[in-house]
């Protein structure tokens, strides 16, 4: 760890006190005032930064972004409109954007993807939150299998895809409406799953309540949950435990 | 109907009008000032009245079981408690008492039982909501088919009891925690399915709203909700479907 | 059942174990990525499917409709916008719309209704849930009878239709603010009442749920709920109902 | 008023500031400390205060009931249990207690009661709140009617009713479970109506809640809503009206 | 009652008995098929039906407002948009719009206002609520008095109005955010008082159901609540309660 | 106080006893029938009165306004939009707008800002409320530290702060999402933090309640709340404690 | 700080790395297993650390109360039962104990009391409540002056009390029901109020969270909200902003 | 797979097609009527089966665990009462019981725990649903490391074991209250954070809700939610992981 390293140069009279605080803040985040960039993150976490597009001013989002490009940082964004993306294009034209899962992409580097995380939907109308998880979770170098519109309603649906599911690290079940899918799948499988329940649905669904007490009561094993639509999340978790799983020397 | 003939006999001067009123009142219901019982109810509606014992005062409990016995009428009470159960076994030693269900009975008539409901339940757990459902049943007379402890965790079990779920006219699915049973049920089935979401779970089931909500958004179709552990309820209801399908000549 | 069949047939050798299960799986649905068309639930259910086309992406839903178009499957899409309609008229000119109840339809086969449901709702603002729940039962050949606006705050227009409502084999009871009229009629007739709540109201009604409570908590047998405005959900299951009651051999 | 009259004392120098600022607090309660006993509400409202006995300490409960009788005041709690009954007989042994409505009563005087509030309640169930709130509007000298047991699931209970009902100045309409009964009688009658819901029932009432919820979401006029099992408070304010109704000369 | 007189005339043979039955019910209201008005409610209530605008179809608007106006009936329309008023203008061109509380009006007979109504409101954001309980006890010829802007974080606003509040036979409360002002009122008058919560504030106050609650839990007596931003329903009743206060001979 | 010298001046007959009452009420706030000034407010609080903008009647909004300033108050308006910025700076052209904070301000005297408020915030999209909240406190001439994007997902941002944080009189944390923020500081200072939740967030946030709850139930010491996005609340709680920090002589 | 004063002797040599680091943990809390014991709490917030009795299981209990007297540190424990105290007491005879707002003391030494706290509570049941503020807030040496049952029913309670209330650095209010007391205060004081929802009610007072919303969104300024009951949190905030008035070097 | 061979062997004769279909329905689960043992779930999950003892009937309490042991079955049963191990223990001398964890186990074979879990709680209360979880995980053979009691209010106690937390596979985070230490875990590690909320709390904590919430609506990432107090659930997920992290070969 470097904070060892900068103590042992503090000792040996190497490092002043001050210059060496200085040093430790220096080297964790950048200060603009209305916000500040993480760059420590991906040696806490193994993860990039990544950027929630949704509700940011105009003005920090570019400089944010920019702030990123600059460093050779790469860029995912989520919950992007189709006018942020405009607005930063017309800077940074290299951006991609795709409208489904409205995610924002820079300077995808070709590394390849590896493990093996299962991404379900119960739904057509499921898919633009079930991208979100894939896309981030390919994003962070996980290949991903999508296995869609597999919902309880029409069960044999699950049980012909079963065997593609069963190769899985992880599973993400992405389902609105009741949410059963969870559950049925739940019992089907011996790797975790993480679910993601959908604002999809009218009524007493409460905008995706309905959906995400089914999950956190399943009575089915193995099965943890994330925020309503939160496909990003589901897609990090699921990343983290695809790595453990192919990563053997930690 | 009886209110035509009560008009035919005041058009031809054979009934007082006053006496007419008050004739029509007694025949619907007789008024004890704390209750009015319902004598009607049968001609209305097929049904006999039913007793819904919790919480009722000791001394309203036993008038109300003793003059449907003594105007030779069948007993049934749900929620009952020991303590009632032994209360009334006392004055009336032919009621009989089934701890599981919670339900009183009194000379329950050999008429045959007909047609056929299928009663599932999710779990253990559930047998006093899916005992309550059935006797209800079958105390108007349908014939009851038990499919007990089937949750989607092991959906084996749904499928290879699928003959016999598929022979029914109506089916009740009980099931707490997640309540997810229903809509698996509702994908593979061709007749109505009466879901009785139950109490049973922890943390946040919120006393049975989850399951209530699972299947009140139910992505599958024929699925109806009563009273989270309204057993009672699903039992009735079966049983005016299943008459219809056995009776033709209505 | 196929299945058996098929077994028969891998058997006496006539047919490949990997062909089999191959068989199977085409027979049952139609894979196209972002949807599996469940081309069985018309043998497993009875009913054809139906599209929910609120929140449908363009792309989706056209390639849907034209899929069961082109497969001489009839057509039952529910709230669709008027938009959504004329993005599919365009493609197929036969569609047809109706704006009230925001269903589209195709292909509507002369086969006689059949049976008997009567549709009832509180107020006039209640007519498009009671018009989706009408057509969807028509359009599975049921006969409707509509009795609209018979609220409880005028009750003698419930009694003075009571005949006709207690010709029915099922009732669909459409209700909005407090959803009071359930109660009132369950306690009048003989047949199962399909309570649907409608969001129709302000305030304290939370988008239907004070309607949804009411018909759960009533103290009326015969009484069960779907969603808050799922009228197609209760055409479905008054179908479901109305078939057992008109259909002896089964 | 008194404050003028003081005003006057003071300008004409009869009364000395000080002690005219001390006379007007004392005037108004007495500080016990942990109590402040409001001897001006029966001027302010004509009311007596009455003490809501559930949860208080045997110690604060004893003191303010024989304050109250020390000066001849008459007293009604309601809310008492056996327990603070009995505590308090022992003290002041012409308290009586009436076990269903839990009130205690002192020294009811013999003013005639006068007026008409009828109250209504829906099931056997409600009648100890239905009891609170007649025995506080007769403590309060009106003449009170009550017709119990009128649920909407036997509607001809209420029409059989009808005409004492519609003798009432105000109604009082208890009842739990959906708690319909409120807008049945809201489209029958042309007086206000009180509307108290009660917490009986199960599952999704919430306490209360659901008929709390129907009730002020009623589609019929003339209804507003006390707190659920408030009999109390209904009882108060029908008196109110039923003052109104009687008193020509305000 | 019209009743009694129909059956003395079934008995000496001038009137059939399927005439009977039918003329019975064209007196009580007249069938659109989409709607049913309500012909027989002033008779039974003493207010005229009243149009609730908010989400009307056009077309039946339009056809209600007109069948009123035809049979010579006063108008009042409740949470009308300008858009609403513009479409009925064109036909009847009588009709006034008040674009605060959003009421349409027609025929207002010069009947004199009687009795004394006092409406409250807290803020300056309450009044359309205040206006439409204000305007629609005027329609029923209430005297109003309005006492606006009094809430309780500037409390001698409420002392220094408090002999205008006192001279009502009844108040109505409006009031949103935490909807204090009803407690406050509670405590320092003798009439009964309407409570209104609307729908203002923000955050925690979840589209009022913050100030229902608290007007419903009121420690104050006289309390009773109706629907958020419920304005008309408190007119009515204020309207039940003045006449009861002013006109002695019922 | 003045009321004594009131009194005083009606005992010595200086003053009549009917000019004395309307005296005392104009000296308290200006009736303009649709709204009530509370031209005491500064002295009964110490603080100038302020305009909640949002939903306030252009009409209101302009009188408003233009009152104060004819009487030479400082105003501050807040959730004021571009467009009643607009209409305002119309009349009057000093007026000063801040768009994040939606901040209306006129004449802003030049007393010298003092004592020392630290407001934090989470996130980036937290700072329209996090400014709210500061420049509210400036305005009633608190000095006031930012310290921005500082949430726990990076806590080391936190601890490099720590020290201008704990140099605050009081502390303003301003968070959406799961609002853990409040809890770190608490266990981290010694003077009271003000925690604003905010409605930053989406899913099972509900609008900023579970932020709101967390804060609630904080396990930290010396946090309390405010209304979610309220930041004017806590800029003037932290200013009422700012002063009694620095303002020895009260 | 003592950590630069540790670096200092890492740099001079003085101090071993590892060894320094041991030093710093050891100086922070003592590890039990089980428990943490946070001996730096003091030196950070100024407050010792208060117990939390409610669940505690017995062991952990007596070993914590235990080693808290045997490191001369003083004790307060919050929510104990009589049982917990009768378990303590036989160990630690000098332990005190509070019924009404059961709390344990032990050693409370003779600093004297100082500044001035206003503890306020609407009704004789939220007693407990404010005394577990007052207590609390007198264990930290702050004076505290009693004014209860002041609720707003009787609001002359508040007025004759208001001077005591003003001369106050901060107020506690304690209310339950609705709450409505802290709006009230809030338009009549210049310090901040610190409001602590109670419990105390029925019905759809839902345990507090009638009060609790009542609080957070009154109308009133300088009011902020602790949890429901929390009585400690409102005593000890109370107490540091009295600190802040009475101190001025800080 | 079985199922092949079972293909296989009906293919070439040597097993009928009758006795194939019982064959499998064996292998699956043994139905006892009132419960379906799921012997097949080892195989699908890799798990044994567990009982969740709460509210089950003791007669099938018995039966279930008598027929696990009659099978040679380890078993693990959570949330059991002293009673049910007393009944249990009489029949089955060698069940343990833990009693802060409310696990009995029985038969625990001594294969090595392997990988490493790292169980947290925040305070001292939580410790009977870490300990579930941890005697869960540690029953399926995974190593566990507990560190407890490092709630955020003392938050150097978080980083003084950020070291032993940081060498985890999976960590299980066991918070009430606010449940606050998840999203500080969160942003210091790299590895999933199953995070249980418990019920530990009281007034707004709404039984664990709040808690839920916070967990749910995290800022950080890498954190998934089980149900309130389900410390079974989250042992279980951390084990799926630690299996997946130790075992490369699947």
């Amino acid at each position: 760890m470097e904070l060892e390293n900068l103590l042992e140069r503090v000792k040996n009279g190497t490092l002043d006190i001050k210059e060496a605080s200085s040093e430790i803040e220096k080297s964790m985040y950048e200060d603009f005032g209305y916000a500040k960039l993480d760059y420590n993150r991906k040696k806490r976490s193994g993860f990039d930064e990544v950027i929630f597009c949704m509700g940011k001013e105009d003005k920090y989002l570019v400089e944010i972004v920019g702030n990123l490009i600059a460093r050779n940082h790469r860029v995912l964004g989520t919950r992007a409109s189709q006018y942020q993306f405009n607005l930063l294009k017309d800077r940074y034209p290299l951006l991609k954007y795709d409208k489904i899962s409205k995610i924002i992409k820079y300077d995808e580097l070709d590394s390849p993807l590896s493990g093996n995380i299962v991404v379900c939907c119960a739904g057509t109308s499921d898919i633009p939150v079930a991208e979100e998880a894939a896309q981030t979770a390919e994003f962070f170098n996980s290949k991903v299998d999508r296995v869609y519109d597999i919902g309880v309603s029409g069960i044999h649906r699950v049980f012909s895809n079963l065997d593609r599911i069963n190769r899985a690290n992880c599973i993400i079940c992405v389902a609105g409406m009741e949410g059963a899918l969870s559950s049925v799948l739940g019992g089907l499988v011996s790797v975790p799953i993480i679910s993601v329940p959908t604002s999809i649905g009218y009524g007493a669904n409460f905008g995706g309540l309905a959906a995400l007490l089914t999950m956190i009561n399943s009575c089915a094993n193995g099965i943890s949950v994330v925020n309503i639509d939160n496909g990003y999340g589901a897609g990090y978790i699921a990343t983290q435990i695809n790595r453990l799983a192919i990563d053997k020397e930690r």
